[in-house]
């Protein structure tokens, strides 16, 4: 089945919102086989909205909007889905308590602008938004629909996921399968890893789609079979997947679909062991990665950003000395910051990075981009100095990766 | 001038990378005038690539194109552009010796399929990618221009920021102008701030536009003004916010469009004053959005991420009797980190956070969502309990925001 998204919002045209929930809805709709065939984020102008409305059903029978169903004076989607689907305002009980609800469970008084969200097309059927004030709109018409759903991601996507989504697929039986498969390779280029993969690319079936994905410091590998019969897709996906390992096996870090920080964990959680991190450059990245996958407090105890030479040596005890000799950005001094953590804390694995994320901060011999990574596992420890393209972000979330990832591969021997 | 973007790739829409392209051409373009009409996403299909382009030309007279030019095979948009523009694949000697000096620089050999990239349409004149291995084209045709660039954010954005737009900018002479003015609030909400500003807004005139960007725990109002008239805008988008600021001053933190550690670190600047973070559910991430900044080491000394209580007490000094008494989420907590982490630092100002981000570890009395924030301040301090809406992820966004800010107006007094 395809599906085709409209994000409203001038917010998103001009970059102050990056529009995250197209990717969140695809996601939700990947393992049923529903696909997105095309997002389009327009403005909140009346006739942008209709034009994007319009081109989207030359595509797919199914529309998604997100965004423009705030309560302020910048939203007028409901204005245009009259136009599309006729109806009339009226004001809908269930939605004006629902508002009513929110708004004293949040301890605000309830205006005349929020009571406005209760007033909806006739022509629609309402879902009721658990997560917010503005209701999910149902339209039909030529056996085609469209769920009109507020921007706000935490309400867009927890509400599709449950509720939305399922009411589409009872509408659209539908019986396309998609198979994913998923490496997760690190230590070899994109260009690289597709010119070892060449041959066998070539002589895969039509059903068959190997896909590039890189991230910063490792690629994701993704083969979709799209078909009907899942049994067969899964058997030829996973006889594909067997010749995947086989040409390029000694980059797979992972064979799903999961984060080096999940990775990290699984590894860990297996055998009882307790994460500690020291950050320099990172800034805090590598211990956020961590604990923002639920249920790391099993394993994670914590870490120390130690981003002033007085907390590497103050805090983590690195030895004064070899900040003067060898700089902050050492390989000595990431390692004394990595063992450092495992003694403050207790931890049985440290993590740590020291260096120079940029723009400012760079020499000709530790140039921008320059980052000294250790890991300590009970008391060995490794480490690495690494130059990573890019800019402050990017050296950063590269410098994460990979520290996450070497610690991944200490853990395996 | 309007402006359409066509995001290319699969991975874009099924979800796997995020398009934070469009957003950030936008933001550099929004200053000079320059306005994105629409956004495209869509997939590495020819067709698909070739309707979108063709629509993106019936909204703009300008089409930039991002990703689909990577060296692997699922990427046929040079096929697709020599069938709108005409032309031939020609070997292009300039960026041959650009791949082949980027390869060395990373230590990766050139392969055929790297090699490749340096065929290009003979219909389009090549400008070097200095970022990247892939060449940037550019295509003309009556007097419409089509840029096609890669999807790699870093070379994306780099090479549109240093050299594609000042050549557009040449190409189209314009003098249609934006003035943006943005205002930062917090501890309003939407429907309350729009029912304060409602009589303005609809006294305002045509060319004046004000727009409610909410964020996770503060909202971003921003005005804009469009016309011919640099000076007369300026002038009308100055005297629209003296009348904001008299109408919502007590809400408004910041007159400018900055985020809230941004802010944190301006205000910490001028004071001199030494930073540090003790978080617990937040888990890096105060620190991690601090050292965002570049330059925050001026001001940023680093932090503890005491996620288990061990951390807590044994690092920060946190009483353990307070812990079994009163709950790692309890104020009484927080204030204890927050002021831990300044002795163990030597910091002026301490940030710190414990709570329940969820899914799991909530209760009855300390629900997911509930989190103690706490700031010290050269050893006086104040702390907050707030119950945040949304997931893992938004809660900790939420509680990062929050501390941040209310670090800031503490430095206000």
């Amino acid at each position: 089945m395809d599906v085709n998204i409209v994000a409203i919002g001038d917010e998103l045209l001009i970059g102050q919102v990056t529009d995250t929930n197209s990717g969140s809805l695809a996601r939700i709709m990947a393992p049923a086989g529903w696909r997105v065939a095309g997002v389009e984020v327009c403005s909140d102008k009346g006739e942008d909205i209709k034009r994007a409305i319009d081109r989207a059903f030359c595509q797919s029978d199914v529309v998604l909007t997100t965004g423009g169903l705030g309560p302020t004076k910048d939203d007028i989607t409901k204005t245009i889905l009259m136009e599309i689907f006729g109806g009339e305002p009226v004001e809908n009980p269930e939605v004006l308590e629902n508002v009513r609800n929110i708004m004293s469970r949040r301890g605000l008084e309830m205006n005349a602008l929020t009571a406005a969200q209760a007033i909806v097309p006739s022509s629609c059927e309402v879902i009721q938004n658990r997560l917010g004030t503005a209701p999910i709109m149902w339209f039909e018409r030529n056996g085609k629909v469209l769920v009109a759903m507020p921007g706000v991601p935490f309400e867009t996507v927890g509400m599709f996921e449950s509720v939305v989504f399922d009411k589409l697929r009872e509408y659209f039986p539908d019986n396309t399968v998609i198979e994913h498969r998923t490496f997760i390779t690190t230590g070899i280029s994109e260009s690289a890893m597709a010119e070892l993969l060449a041959d066998f690319e070539e002589s895969l079936p039509k059903y068959l789609h190997l896909a590039y994905l890189p991230n910063a410091s490792y690629i994701r590998l993704r083969l979709d079979a799209t078909g009907s019969d899942k049994k067969m897709l899964a058997d030829a996906a996973d006889s594909a997947c067997r010749e995947i390992k086989n040409i390029i096996g000694e980059y797979i870090v992972a064979d799903n679909d999961i984060t080096p920080a999940e990775l990290l964990l699984q590894k860990c959680g297996s055998k009882g062991i307790k994460i500690a991190t020291a950050e320099s450059c990172t800034g805090g990245n590598i211990a956020g990665a961590i604990t923002a996958i639920p249920g790391s407090s099993e394993n994670m105890l914590g870490g120390v950003v130690a981003y002033s030479n007085d907390v590497k040596t103050g805090v983590l005890g690195v030895n004064p000395i070899s900040i003067n000799e060898k700089g902050a950005v050492s390989e000595d001094v990431a390692t004394q910051m990595a063992l450092g953590v495992c003694k403050l804390t207790g931890a049985d694995l440290g993590i740590s990075t020291s260096g120079i994320a940029g723009p400012g901060g760079g020499s000709a011999e530790k140039p921008v981009g320059t980052v000294c990574i250790a890991v300590a596992l009970r008391g060995k420890s490794r480490s690495i100095t690494m130059h990573f393209a890019g800019n402050r972000m990017r050296v950063v979330e590269r410098a994460v990766n990979h520290a996450i990832l070497m610690a991944v591969k200490m853990l395996r021997g």
